[in-house]
């Protein structure tokens, strides 16, 4: 298996080896469900109705290892994924390539509305200090520094590389974090081609994770109380007590409300 | 502290110990957000806010520990969350207490249309195969045979004990899953009487748990596709392509969609 | 992959999938070790000196799937290994096969010594009351019973079904706790056939951990407390000090020491 | 509850919460053992016995709850314990400090024969490059990028902060690996006084810790296969075929040996 994509200027991601494929969970689906399950008519059936349900044990039958070159400051938000096993290049072990750190030439500027993302414009601007790190890393490596020590002038930008080996319901949690909007610019690069591969080795598990979880609206009881279903011909007149809405759940949790509102009646 | 509740026959919930508190759960999200969170005008708003927003961390950092003295097969169900700590009398090393064996008297009839259910309806029956297991215990253990050999002709419905220890996160994922209608009855009750004792301890986080998991209604993106929000005068006129949703979703799935929305148009 | 092997008298012990090879494993470990490494001459070598060190992180890499038939109270200790994945056949769903028990004629009789354990006298014996149970169960189907109710009258002798998934990590550390002596002979039936599926999935890594896992000796701190090593010609001689060991280690944990020494000695 | 110490130049541990004592280590054990456990005489004999064997699920049951001030080099490897909970500082969130930097003058040479570790000599030296990196942080705040990527020029011996939740099993397993002379000196600085922390709050526990885990010295099968014990008049005659270990052993793992006979023998 070699099926390597580059991501951001350095970064890498490469699928190393899989467990299974939709026939295995299914398979193992049908361990759980004995003799009953004659009547789910096919397998793309039966995974949907998992995925829909969140029977994620057989997903959890499923397995992906990766290998993954990536920025420091990527690795610290993906390590938090606790469920799943990880094999780093040590800094203490090796000498870091000084070659290739990450080397944004465009940044986005801070977004206003959100306190922890960015906005949609940017401006140039083309990074300096990393030449004095790096070069301080080679002046205390070549007086002898211990490498776990010299280390620590590094910028969180420079890349490391690492196994990255986890099951498909856990791989799915992190392609539903990291694909989001909300999510940092560049570990979605990687979660983007994650997606890829998943959807090419599991495609109807992939299928039902795009219907049931990535396309979801969940309207929450708190909303619920001001969002009025009156049954007429023919379906239901939706109307919103915004007034209320606006003096109980605040400006935030409404804007909220009114961004999924929106998303629905596209 | 000492409060414990009788559940079933012979089942007790007791709340052993607590780690943190609403205050807590503010306290440790408020180092995530460093000298940012100023405005977030009340501790209320904040745990909504976490919540709402599945920020799930701050909920580690409370943490709830149980006695329990439950039947094995309840024990059987509880086990699968993984992520915590149990603690378990031995049928190794201590002799099974005969006299408390879970024995309904009225039993649930099997669901029709939910092959892993129980309906409404019930019947009435005394179980007697119990003397004889308890009988035959007794004689292997005059035998002189090992307890851990002795104890495998009694029932599921024995009742084991144990101390088990969760953090808030996970209480919260556990009630999710066991206080639902589709978890079976007994184990329901144990976790009712937790929600309880939860909400005594946490009434802020649990409120915004039930405002924003338990009450909240998720349509998923299979689901919107048949249905229209069309943008009226002052809301919205949803309407549902039933046909062609019965025809691509299947029985199920529609019969599902119409629960959800009898549900919200209550 | 087909490999089944029959454990009891209705268990079983099946060979899935497996992710990865002794080959896998030096792959991820030279990730780590980035160009470091070429001094360790073979796999064998790097593997033997993996585990010897305990840097379990590569083994995490190699994943082993298992269907298993077991008695429920096998599976009830083998559900505390936490790290692993299971889907189980519902009882809720599914009738049990009732003309499989676990069903011995002959009776460990209880260990004098071992509070826990079973001696190696035994005596004969045939299980009567199972016929009742299973009576009992088949009656309580024929009125209508919930099936997650009639079960509960069920031994936890009865055989359940599941998918085990576990990494090679955990995999050893099961095997470590289940081939023991101290382990309950049933599982460590269990245990020694997955033994000889991981030996001969990955035999060197296998063969590392009878070295170096299976076959250690550990001395602790307060033995050693009462162990004197004096360097004599050609070696040390070793004196214990059993008149004070005795006194502060407590008569427990003395023979404990004396079992290791002769272990070692032999 | 307010213990705090400071760690390297700027960083502190802090003991924020702690659920449980020696005495409910020895509560939940008695759980596990029934009435059995009447004749194990105190509460140190069975912590030590429970250490002794290894039955780690009562250390699960206590819990401790540090807040940490650390650099990101050494979050980096204390976030390999999986099984904890984070609650970190967010650097998409706030701007980092930059007044606090790890900043050591002296600098650890590289080991010779130890590949990531360090020697004992060292040399003087002053870091340069943090202002180079630190200035150009405040340049682009200024033009407006946004924090999430301001930061990628920030070096890996910025300090980070966050509340840091573990059960006491996994703290020992923490502190075993981490007061290692083979753990890097910053990180055996944070363990050190949480060790310290950790014997304050569990006096009984901590101790058995130090005589059963810390203390103790493990043969391994593939040592001990060199390495005869004869039984002379009051004790052993040790000697070891050094001529074969070298052979089929290597001098690496002979050294290893070496050491452990020498420890053992001081």
């Amino acid at each position: 298996m070699d099926k390597t994509v580059k991501i951001l200027d350095y970064g890498e991601l490469g699928l190393i080896d899989i467990m299974g494929s939709d026939d295995a969970i299914v398979e193992a689906a049908r361990v759980s469900y004995g003799k009953g399950t004659k009547q789910v008519s096919s397998n793309r059936s039966l995974i949907r109705y998992l995925m829909r349900h969140q029977h994620w044990g057989p997903f959890e039958m499923a397995e992906m290892k990766f290998y993954v070159k990536l920025p420091i400051f990527v690795a610290r938000q993906w390590v938090r994924h606790r469920t799943a096993s990880i094999n780093e290049i040590s800094g203490r072990y090796s000498e870091f390539d000084m070659s290739e750190v990450y080397r944004p030439t465009t940044f986005r500027k801070q977004s206003q509305d959100n306190k922890q993302g960015s906005s949609d414009s940017c401006f140039s601007y083309e990074i300096q200090s990393y030449d004095k790190s790096q070069t301080e890393y080679s002046i205390l490596l070549n007086k002898g520094a211990a490498k776990e020590l010299a280390r620590i002038v590094l910028p969180v930008s420079s890349y490391t590389q690492w196994y990255w080996k986890c099951d498909l319901r856990n791989i799915f949690n992190f392609l539903r974090l990291r694909l989001d909007f909300h999510a940092q610019y560049e570990i979605r690069m990687y979660a983007q081609a994650m997606a890829k591969m998943v959807k090419e080795s599991f495609p109807l598990a992939y299928e039902a994770f795009e219907d049931y979880i990535l396309n979801s609206v969940t309207f929450n009881g708190s909303e619920l109380r001001y969002i009025n279903w009156d049954i007429v011909d023919g379906g239901y007149k939706v109307t919103i007590d915004f007034e209320k809405a606006k003096e109980e759940l605040g400006k935030r949790e409404l804007n909220e409300l009114r961004m999924k509102l929106r998303h629905v009646a596209q």
